[in-house]
Formats: structure tokens, sequence, C-alpha cells
């Protein structure tokens, strides 16, 4: 059975404040798309990996990868107009029976065993998404204004979602829909039943402006 | 109209996996509780600063004052039996007509601009309450398992939580409720209407072990 991850990043570097887009911002000296790479190869050195980046961001990356001496090799994708066509046009270089993660390219704080626990499930049931619990208090907005939301029953969704390769593959051959807001909606909508595990606390996402100066913290200690 | 916060820590260390409790772990040298202080104190220099903690670490607390030459003025106050006792006890404090803070010991990442707009809110509706938008997917857990919750109709709720000093005082005299996860819950139950308002970011809550080091990667930029 072979394992693939696909890694999306598609960030432009508007919501950053930064010129560059966030998956290229460096974190201890080297860029976050990197950080994001090696850890799927420490997890599995035979992980095929492919990456997906808007069109006009291929050259760039290129010309970091031998800047930085960067040489894990992985299939570059060009990526499509949002999420939803960047995963389709990853899928497509997965070509046999297998196991596929599919992973923020701004998330490198994914934890080895993580990545792990959501490749076993995955083997076992189809399909593995990581989750973690809010730890503030919730409220839900309504026409009538917000109400209590316990926080209890909501769980935040994270990545690497991992599937069954014909299963997501198939998936992604639906015609988009605004409802898809991660890879376990695509795959729901086929009638699949979606299963959470935990995910690991420190897997954030860069996303913001003082995601970066958390992350050197993180990266300082949990590496 | 006088000015006051009232400042409640009850962390007893568990959750941090540390021997003391968060509020008192060192955050560039010096205890998370006062970092916190502080940053009402800067706010404005007038306002009246009620800090409860648990009776068994008053003592505790009263010596790291010592230790750490901290003589910003506030009134110790002994807390109860969970969140909602120790805001009660807390109150009996705050004795004249005017605009309460009620804030976690453990957010020292508030913002001044935050605690002004609270204020401001506070004094024109009643109450202000800072939230934020989650930035990743949400489900929401039920019987028949998880479903997608869209994530813009959900707030993170944060503190400080203001109130006009009358509405709280009489909210608080209610008998407690499992459902008072925060003080706006309390307000509500009440039948006043809850105003949202924007909070920041950073304003995190020190809950878990990894939180303190991205405490430390904020206080090196946002301070």
């Amino acid at each position: 059975m072979d394992l693939y991850v696909v890694i999306v990043a598609g960030g432009s570097g508007k919501r950053m404040g930064a010129e560059i887009p966030k998956q290229f911002l460096e974190l201890a000296g080297r860029p976050v798309l990197m950080h994001t790479i090696e850890r799927f190869k420490s997890f599995n050195d035979a992980i095929e990996i492919i990456t997906v980046l808007p069109e006009n961001q291929l050259r760039f990356w290129i010309d970091l990868q031998k800047k930085h001496s960067f040489s894990i090799l992985h299939t570059l994708v060009k990526g499509g107009t949002n999420r939803f066509f960047s995963v389709r046009n990853g899928l497509k270089f997965v070509n046999s029976p297998g196991l596929v993660a599919i992973h923020d390219g701004v998330r490198p704080f994914i934890s080895i065993d993580t990545i792990k626990r959501c490749f076993d499930t995955a083997e076992k049931l189809g399909n593995a998404i990581p989750a973690i619990s809010p730890t503030e208090s919730l409220r839900l907005l309504t026409d009538q204004g917000s109400l209590p939301l316990n926080r209890f029953s909501v769980k935040q969704i994270q990545t690497p979602q991992v599937f069954s390769t014909g299963l997501i593959k198939n998936a992604y051959k639906q015609d988009y829909s605004q409802d898809f807001t991660d890879d376990a909606t695509v795959l729901e909508k086929t009638g699949e039943k979606i299963n959470l595990i935990e995910g690991n606390r420190e897997n954030i996402k860069i996303t913001n402006p003082e995601d970066l100066l958390i992350s050197a913290a993180l990266l300082a200690t949990f590496s």
C-alpha cells in the first residue's frame, strides 16, 4: 500500500500583512513550507510528497529550494482557483491504491504522532480527521443576537486529513460547492461517515501576523 | 464614575503539568499575574484592582510580590469553590456606581485598545464582551456523529467582560447554574442582551503547557 501526502499552500500573503506568501515566510531561517514537508518525510521516508502552489509562485519556490539546498524530492503541482481545485489537481498525481494525507502547507507543527495516528485510523476506517477541543467559551451568532454554544460539543478541525485514496479521489470528482470547507466535508457529501481523532494542540495554522511569533516559540521547543 | 477590574485566577496547576499554578508561572522573569495586573494599571492609573485567588495561594502571592518588589495596589480576595463564586466574592468589593471589568488572571496579553473599547461600549450599552472569529473549520458533536458547523457563525469569547456595576452585581445574586460558563452567561440569565465586540487575537488564555512558550514569544513582541 502506497502512502501519499498532498501539501496545499495557496496563501498570497495579503492576510499576513507581509510581502511574501505565508508559506514562504522564514521560521528559524527557512521557509515554513520546508518545515512542513520535512515533517512528513520524517514520518515515513518512502511517502510520496505532492506540493501544490499557485502558478505564479512555482518559480519562486524552485529558487528558494536552491538557495536553501533543500533536497527532499516532491512533485510540484500548479494550484487551482481555490483550495478545492488545488487539492483536486494534487490528487491527479495519486495513482495507486493506498492512503493519502491532505495537509495545509502552513501547518509546520504537525506532530509525527498525529500523522501516524491519522494514517493508522484511515487504514482501518477509510478516513481520519484530527481535531482538538476549543479552550474558550463559544457563542453562536443568530438573527436574534448571539447565544451560548457548549464548547464541549464543538471540535476545531485540523489537517492532515487522511483518506483511502479511492474514496477521496472519487469524492473530488463532485462539482464544487461553497459548503466544502475542508476535505472531510468533500468526502462527507458522498455519504461517508467522518472519523474524528485527537490532533495536537501546537499544530496551528499560520494565518495572522502574530502566528509567526508563536511559531518561532513552538519551533524552539517542539522540534 | 468609578472603574474596577476583578481579576480572577483559580488555577491549581494540574492542567499545566507544572508544580505551581499557571497564574504564578514566570514569563520574562515575572509571574503571569503581575503582567495581567499591569495591563489594567497601564490602561487607567485610577482603576480599582481586585484580585481573587484560592485561599491556599494568598500567602504565596504576598511573598511573590515582595520577592519581585511588585507595588501595584490591589485588594486581595479569597476565591470560592469555582469561578462563579470567586467572581461573586470579588464583586463584594465593588461598592460604587461605575463599570467593572472581569478578567482572567491568565490572560496577560490583553491589549490596552481592547480594554478601552470594552469600557467604552459597556458605558453606552451596559455590557461589552470581547470575541474573535475561529480560524479553523469547526464540527458539532451530535448523537448521530459530527456535523460541519459554519465557523463564520461562531465566536470565541475572551475577557475582560465589562459591565455596568449595578447590572452585574445584581446578576451575581442568582443561584449558581452549570450553564454559567462566563460572566456574559450570568448576566444574560437576567434578560439582558449581550454585546459582542472585537477582541485581540493574541489575548490567549494560558491553559496548556505550550501556551507558556507561545506567551514568551508574544511578550517579546507585543509589549
